[in-house]
């Protein structure tokens, strides 16, 4: 049994689909998801500081979409292994019980036990780490498994997983029910 | 340099007092610390669900009184070393937002960076910990550092602490400055 931390902006929760969603929503604009290959996340917006604002808006966090599968899998991987949520929510007060009752809603196998919110993920101590971004993986002294997202697109240095389905195959894992 | 985990309940917040005070408040009587000593947590007052009530009250954590010295030492030990504020909050999921501006209040210099939530603490990895509790102290691979509670008064395994100033005496800290 091995303990894997699992990210949850980009990784459980689709937030690229929330962005494109708020931003037509808020500026009637509908962006190219392809436009955001390879550029930083939250950047690639015509305004500039939209996506900053959403992150700071009442209920962005709660009613962000499920990434395809997430569910399924993670299920399948809390069944043989030891699973931690590893969120960086303390940046956004605000995100923190949303994401909590966002887990509550769409994760209810997940215990309160197994959920971290917290800045920094230096303190984090697993064998896998299953994220998005550079900044968590790099210090990470576990196995780094690279979530893709379109700001990571052109990222070469972790083994990549593109989807849940993926990280099905990467764990071996045979059963995997849907939900 | 070295990484400390802190716990907040009972180590930074006195909740001991804030049990005390919450009591009497609410059912007019004072009850005396003494008959708290060496009985978990929570007992040992008349009304068994009383303090669990506390608990999941709003406002609970956000008005626990500060334990004395905590400021001045934990100011002086984050220009020395690297700490972080690790506190089992998911359980009471109204203490997460609580939680975070009571540390905004009281401890300012603490970036949130450095501030982790969570259920189980068997996830932190760092150089030492300073909690009350021997379930968070049990699985820690570093040093661990018991500060004292009244409901861990009979427990005899780890190295205790009384008081933030023999943390400050524990870490060879020499200029300690008032907050």
């Amino acid at each position: 049994m091995a303990r894997i931390a699992i990210d949850m902006d980009n990784v459980m929760a689709d937030l690229t689909t929330h962005y494109l969603n708020y931003y037509e929503a808020a500026y009637g604009v509908k962006v190219d998801p392809a436009t955001l290959k390879g550029i930083p996340e939250g950047s690639g917006f015509p305004e500039k500081d939209a996506i900053l604002g959403f992150l700071h808006s009442p209920g962005f966090f709660r009613t962000a979409p499920v990434i395809a599968g997430s569910q399924e899998v993670i299920k399948a991987l809390s069944e043989k292994h030891e699973i931690f949520i590893v969120s960086a929510a303390m940046e956004f007060p605000l995100s923190l019980a949303e994401k909590l009752a966002w887990l509550q809603e769409h994760f209810p196998f997940i215990s309160w036990r197994n959920i971290v919110f917290c800045g920094s993920k230096t303190i984090v101590d697993a064998d896998y780490m299953i994220d998005d971004h550079d900044k968590n993986l790099r210090y990470f002294k576990g196995v780094p498994l690279l979530f893709t997202a379109p700001h990571n697109a052109l990222l070469t240095d972790y083994k990549r997983v593109n989807t849940w389905q993926e990280v099905a195959a990467y764990f071996a894992l045979d059963t995997v029910t849907a939900i």
